[in-house]
């Protein structure tokens, strides 16, 4: 078996599929194991959107996300740091990854400079002046008492030049060796809290490789392959994964960010990716979208306004156990915030549950089949 | 022991505070008893907002409350009624009270004509045309399965002159009877479900009065008390719920509409109410207006960012349990929809165990002293 170790923190590979590149196993860290391929809840400000950690035991997460520049602006390191760490704060017990806010320093602050040493910027909610270096990110995120830490980047946008995206690229590998450097230098006084790489390098195959191999040399813990889901295609994306993953020691947990869509999932699995996190399940819920192994349904639909039935009967999730379509379709028609807590309990039972047949698949020898019976029904709709 | 039995439908007055009006004792429905005085959540859209039926069963509900004049609009009353009723359609065993919906024709249509017959008014939804008759309301609840319909009535604004309000109040002891007339011609086929009167007559003694003995003339399983807490001060609704106790039937219970903030919740049990409804518990709860045994705080206030103890020592709900304040103003500021199930969670509970306690007081002998104890702290502040 095939494991890293650093402190506390584990990934095993124990099974995989002959057929593709899907493997199955478990990382452990010091707020527990959990079983991979593994669909991450996103609890981007401490909180997954409409749950409680009750409700996320009860659905079986294992480990969730939350994000590094949103707690740092709101409710400040210093708050989460004085409760404690996040897992106090927020009273779950289980493992949380912090994604580093690289991405939202992009995509959310108004204003940002971005040079060589960080990226200054105002913050999206009093407009207050920021400077965030790799060590600063790397520091917040031993703060908030993170299980797995992710390396500050900077999330290239789509499309972007080869040669931006080039220069993109190194500059988050110089980045990566910044904060891998902060990290062990810390790394004694926090142990147990381990730290991911970010693959980025758009949809460039030489890029790609360059950057997984640059990120392989200096050695982390586990990796990430980032930059994706930004607007590109679904074939972009399954390539940038694969050319990442085939880079990637065999070794290290692969994690492709921002993934989460049930077919893309199962497409990045096969490559050889272990964990996912997507805020697209618990978005589409709180509009209604709920996901069925017959595939998508609009819960808005005039069609469900009658139907006594459970959302999925395939499905054993609290609320498909309990609630009819009608009585979901009457919630969200009437705009009462108990849809948005009922849908988003369904739609992360879901993924949570897909991942876990595709562990189960993968086990047995026979994930490329498994994925094929899924896509089959999800694909001939309700 | 004083029982009014119609039915399944029964009240039991058990014990009686020697220095008040103060009374405990039960209700039972075709779906179960609950103990007296007790606080009724609000489940207008047959939703109590940001709580999930499985919440409702965590804190120990018993009766809630739906509106009939919304869900006649939406789902609509045969969507309700092909469901198997209410209670299946929201998936909750326990007894459910349904507001006739003449409160809300007055408040909420954006049209209404008001005959002796009955009421046109406009849908506040999709603006279509209605015309509701008391027999219609009462049709309407038979069809919803309530257990405890409530008769069509003419809410009186505040102000209103005495002329007003008698006129007003007249139309509504004629509607009364006719609702008593339809659902006793349909008593036979709707076993189970019963029917209350509601007193009117603004803040005039001679008219609260009448209206209660013209009710009682008719006689009805229960009695409520409506027209209050529509603007008028703290002491005209002590004294029209005052004034409408003295005459109503001792065996009967009694339930004063739209009334639940503490104070007045222990001010009215004082006087003989047996039953309590309102909005303002989850209302200020999604504001972030919170109860607590030392008086309401403020959840946005900045005094509570750092603080990591519970919302409220004394309270056993499962938010104070868990959560830390400083965990729930951050939930607050933040915009998180979890905020708004909490907050609503802790209420409630609140409410709940404020009924609670005041049955135990009443048991004990000791009401009036136990309001007493229970003002001071709450009214010394936080």
């Amino acid at each position: 078996m095939d494991r890293v170790k650093s402190d506390v923190f584990w990934f095993e590979v124990r099974a995989r599929d002959g057929a593709c590149g899907a493997r199955a196993g478990a990382l452990g860290t010091a707020h527990g194991a959990v079983e991979t391929p593994a669909f991450m809840p996103v609890g981007t400000q401490a909180s997954v959107k409409a749950l409680s950690q009750e409700d996320l035991s009860a659905i079986g997460a294992g480990v969730i996300l939350a994000n590094a520049y949103h707690l740092y602006l709101r409710p400040g390191t210093e708050v989460v740091e004085a409760a404690g760490g996040l897992h106090r704060f927020m009273t779950w017990d289980g493992p949380i990854l912090t994604d580093s806010g690289g991405f939202q320093v992009f995509s959310l602050a108004p204003m940002r400079k971005i040079t060589e040493d960080g990226v200054a910027f105002q913050s999206h909610i009093d407009g207050s002046r920021h400077f965030l270096t790799p060590e600063g990110a790397t520091e917040v995120q031993l703060a908030l008492g993170s299980d797995v830490l992710m390396c500050f980047d900077e999330c290239t946008g789509y499309p972007a030049t080869h040669e931006t995206a080039g220069t993109s690229m190194r500059r988050t590998m110089a980045w990566a060796e910044r904060c891998k450097r902060r990290w062990d230098a810390r790394s004694e006084a926090q142990a147990g809290q381990t730290l991911f790489g970010i693959v980025q390098g758009s949809v460039y195959e030489d890029l790609r490789r360059e950057s997984a191999q640059a990120l392989a040399a200096i050695g982390f813990p586990g990796y990430a392959i980032g930059g994706v889901s930004v607007g590109e295609g679904k074939e972009e994306m399954r390539q940038a994964a694969g050319w990442a993953a085939e880079e990637l020691p065999e070794t290290a947990p692969r994690y492709l960010m921002g993934v989460g869509d049930p077919e893309d999932m199962l497409d990045a699995i096969a490559l050889g990716v272990d964990m996912f996190d997507c805020v697209m399940p618990t978005r589409n819920a709180r509009n209604g979208s709920l996901f069925t192994t017959r595939g998508k349904v609009n819960i808005k639909n005039q069609r469900y306004r009658r139907d006594f039935g459970p959302l999925d009967e395939a499905c054993g999730c609290p609320v498909c156990r309990r609630y009819s379509r009608a009585y979901l379709s009457h919630l969200f028609r009437a705009g009462e915030i108990t849809a948005l807590r009922l849908n988003t309990l369904h739609n992360l039972w879901f993924m949570l549950e897909l991942a876990a047949a595709a562990r189960r698949a993968i086990y047995a020898e026979r994930f490329m089949a498994f994925r094929q019976t899924f896509l089959d029904t999800y694909r001939a709709g309700v």
